[in-house]
């Protein structure tokens, strides 16, 4: 702010100057002191002025004594996995109170590169939601597969001192960190040269490794499992946040470990949440509500999701209701059980009320993140899959979750080697073709657990290089979706015996799509619904979201990339067949 | 930290290479989790290494026990108030625990400008203590008296980007923050436009005016006097610190007003030590001691001691026991019954053992802040003192604080109109001649309650403009005093019938001295004894820290600057005879 408007400001909280709006018999929620107060509160520019001592403002809303709270911080997430673009995640997230995420663009970033960092900043600088884009660390997230891009310390200098960026990313790369690694380090030293923020993500890091990752200068996690962690890591100076994704859900295993006395090093974050997780329950509401409802004070969770967040990314115009901070506020009757917001406010502008957006972004029109299909050679030939053995490794799906097993199985080959499908096994053949570069890549494995009759489902979602993966019982199908993924720039598809029976178009990198909130869920609950009942989908996994993370090498225990199945235990590639 | 010193790190944490020092057998203050967890801590190039992960330490100490803690951080500080040079404070300050101060060379800047500022850079840059040192908002304090500089917006901008520069110091001047007043806001928007910290000082401002202030984007505050101020500064999301002055004494009344729910916004500070406090009772130390003794947890104040002031000033690198940050650490036999370190260590050094400082500071030869003496034509004939009326306005001095009252006497005069002083009445004269731009301006009244009997006592302290200040009860004694400090550059002098009782040199501006602390602490205990003994001073007040606040004008009721006598409570001059 300049003095111009400070000045504004301090004339208005002493009833110089008339306000804009005043929200009149609010339960304030004051998330310094972590109590409540009764106040009238006048906001003048966007920023909350003062209390009792503005006098008069243009339009007044009468809060009834409801609770006045400041709007959420979500302090880690990926808006790709909404499927909305920038301006339609906005118009989803708002009307839960979300008003400030900070953002790290790594799925778009593993396909487009830069570009993907520039439409993400671009596409989310003028909407009603405050964007902050951490820069993503790890493009690609490991050298054992074949992303979209590679970025390292050169691309980060680049774009690191937007005041938009507060910083690196999640670190994944741990065994990088943990090694003091050349490339690692340069990027990090990007950050360290500013002083400004670097994620980290080190699921089950702790003692010496974890020593070694927060001497790294990685401030945050948002991977903790158990209590133990999470107090491990508290106690090496990292902020921990508690998660409530789509898949990865920890409020209520990490609740136990969260006191009073350490609440101010915690924060909630979404991660991953699927447009029908946020229809359905809410955005970092969710899990403030469910923290509470298990027993959290509800003034230390709000504190928590609001002014420690804003502390951890030194966002000092937010976080809490106090003179000269953003009037970005959230009107609730109840925080005791939970906090469903009636109205939200931006900048002391109402953008949502009873759940339904008011303020909907404008858009912006992708440029340069086109789903990439530079696929090389395509066939169904890609597809053929000889093991070597009838003893053969297996992907086992674990249901809710993204960790995999390592199993093994016998099966029937043909006189030429092919693996035979067998309609009383629940084994399907799994494929990742890369995407990118146009390096004819193309790998096969075999994968337990989906439940699939018969058919094939793919989409180009695949963490974290994003590559086409498909999974099915024959090529035909198999080959057709992988085909209509290539010729629409991406989405997820469903094919059986030849038909298409729904698509699901991603053509924003392929991730992403246009379309508005209501579309996209309406679209992937019937796609849910034929995938249960037409393809035969185990009804205890989520069809899609399963098969994104089974090219992701860094969750254990057996994935696929392009180049390969891959052992995470050994962090090596492995045979489907096993040499007996 | 570059890429190369964090790489030792990480491999130092993880035992890979050999670190400088290790504490074993230490019971670590995590200042996170609030608690204390027993551990092995390793440090390398004077930064945490790690704990349990690292192999070896080439010196090893063995804490058998002890509580390890991270160095103290006095938030708010004038180190000028020690009469000692940074080099000299280090070495007291130190033995006591602290270890960084966030220092305000307000009173320095007041009388050389630019000038002190650069000397308290340059002085304190290689000393052990860490010192960063607000830039002052106030120079002068109030436009009622001639302080030796004017520091306006220009200055400001010259020194803000300085690394050891965390922002503005003390906004005094709340009545032109509450009016919006050009020049204020232009030295604020300074600090604005660089994302920096505005330091506060705001007594007894409350509700709306306290709005408008907090508005103004500043950000803490150090003079709370109740605990409902204390929680109404903190509702309103600014930091307040415990202060425990020599005079200023806030600890034990504030205490009432924190709460384990509201401790992360609360922090301890010194603001103005005398010499022999800190030798005598401590320092940050002191403070802490108090709040523990008196039922604050003990995790609880050393987390505000330490990692709240880190948080506040962003000093990422310090205020917690864990990897990356620096080895600044007090080693202490117990926590629950106040603080006494055995052990400091700054950077991995082991500085001061058993009070004793081991690390002295290396001098820094004082420039350009010699104690400026441009007094105009001083003679006896300026401090004539000739009422108008026999009953006078009486500055009453209040023992135990800074504030007087605004009283009243029926006097005696001469002939001539001259005040005549009376043996029976402890009224004295008080004179304050400009020392800084040769204005020739000498201001004369009349004070009470000082209890001296016969003599003179001079200082060329006088807070905020530093001019001099002398007290007695015949010219002759007074024009001695003031004549030796101006042949001197300033100090405190005392003389009777003629006859030169004592004088602590302060060539530092007339506000420090080279000398050590002993030195320091021997010289003002005979000083007193003697203003005591001799001069019959009265035992309740302090016979030079009394006199250093009576020229304050912005401290109630009525002071007297070089102008004339001042009305603190109307907020102008007044006269010293009473009309009827």
């Amino acid at each position: 702010m300049n003095k111009e408007s400070v000045s504004r400001l301090i004339d208005a909280a002493q009833g110089r100057i008339q306000c804009d709006l005043v929200i009149r018999n609010a339960q304030v929620a004051d998330v310094c002191n972590k109590e409540v107060f009764k106040a009238d509160v006048y906001i003048l520019d966007g920023m909350i002025a003062g209390f009792d001592g503005c006098r008069k403002a243009k339009e007044e809303i009468d809060a009834a004594g409801r609770y006045l709270i400041p709007g959420f911080i979500d302090a880690h997430c990926h808006i790709e996995s909404s499927h909305l673009s920038p301006s339609e995640f906005s118009d989803a997230v708002i009307p839960c109170g979300t008003t400030t995420v900070i953002a790290d663009p790594h799925e778009i970033c593993n396909v487009t590169g830069l570009d993907g960092m520039s439409y993400m900043l671009k596409a989310s600088e003028n909407i009603p939601l405050s964007v902050f884009l951490m820069f993503p660390s790890c493009v690609p997230a490991t050298p054992f597969e074949h992303s979209g891009a590679i970025l390292n310390a050169e691309e980060i200098a680049e774009y690191i001192d937007n005041p938009r960026v507060p910083g690196l990313g999640e670190m994944m790369n741990y065994p990088g960190v943990a090694s003091a690694d050349g490339t690692v380090m340069a990027k990090l030293e990007e950050a360290y040269k500013r002083n400004k923020n670097i994620d980290g993500h080190a699921p089950s890091i702790t003692g010496p490794a974890l020593d070694g990752y927060a001497a790294a200068g990685i401030t945050t996690d948002h991977e903790c499992e158990t209590p133990e962690e999470l107090h491990d890591k508290v106690r090496k100076g990292m902020y921990v946040m508690l998660r409530e994704g789509t898949a990865c859900k920890n409020v209520l295993q990490l609740l136990p470990g969260v006191t009073e006395k350490n609440s101010s090093r915690i924060l909630f974050c979404t991660d991953d949440r699927q447009p029908q997780s946020i229809v359905r329950d809410g955005h970092v509401n969710y899990g403030v509500s469910l923290a509470i409802k298990n027993g959290l004070e509800p003034l230390t969770a709000i504190a928590m999701a609001t002014l420690n967040a804003a502390i951890c990314y030194h966002l000092s115009d937010r976080g809490m209701v106090a003179p000269r901070k953003r009037a970005d506020l959230i009107l609730a009757k109840d925080i005791t059980n939970g906090i469903t917001p009636e109205m939200v406010f931006i900048k002391g502008r109402k953008v949502a009320e009873e759940g339904r957006i008011i303020a909907k972004a404008p858009h912006t029109t992708p440029e340069h993140v086109s789903g990439r299909m530079d696929v090389k050679d395509f066939s169904k030939a890609k597809l053929s899959l000889k093991p070597g053995s009838d003893h053969v490794r297996v992907i086992d799906i674990i249901p809710g979750g993204v960790v995999t097993g390592n199993g093994d199985a016998w099966i029937r080959r043909g006189d030429d080697g092919e693996w035979i499908h067998e309609n009383d096994k629940d084994i399907l053949k799994l494929a990742v073709i890369e995407r990118h570069h146009g390096t004819g890549n193309a790998a096969t494995a075999l994968i337990r657990g989906y439940g699939m009759k018969h058919g094939a489902v793919a989409t180009s979602i695949a963490h974290d290089s994003h590559n086409i993966i498909v999974i099915g019982d024959n090529d035909d199908d198999m080959a057709r979706a992988v085909e209509k993924l290539i010729s629409i720039g991406g989405g997820i598809t469903m094919f059986k015996d030849g038909r298409e029976l729904g698509t699901h178009r991603l053509e924003i990198a392929g991730l992403m799509t246009d379309l508005p909130l209501a579309e996209v869920t309406k679209c992937l609950d019937d796609m849910h619904e034929t995938a249960e009942k037409e393809l035969g989908v185990n009804k205890a996994i989520d069809p899609f979201m399963t098969l994104c993370f089974m090219a992701l090498p860094v969750i254990p225990s057996l994935k696929l990339t392009d180049c390969g199945l891959f052992d995470v235990d050994s962090f090596s590639f492995t045979e489907i067949g096993i040499k007996e």
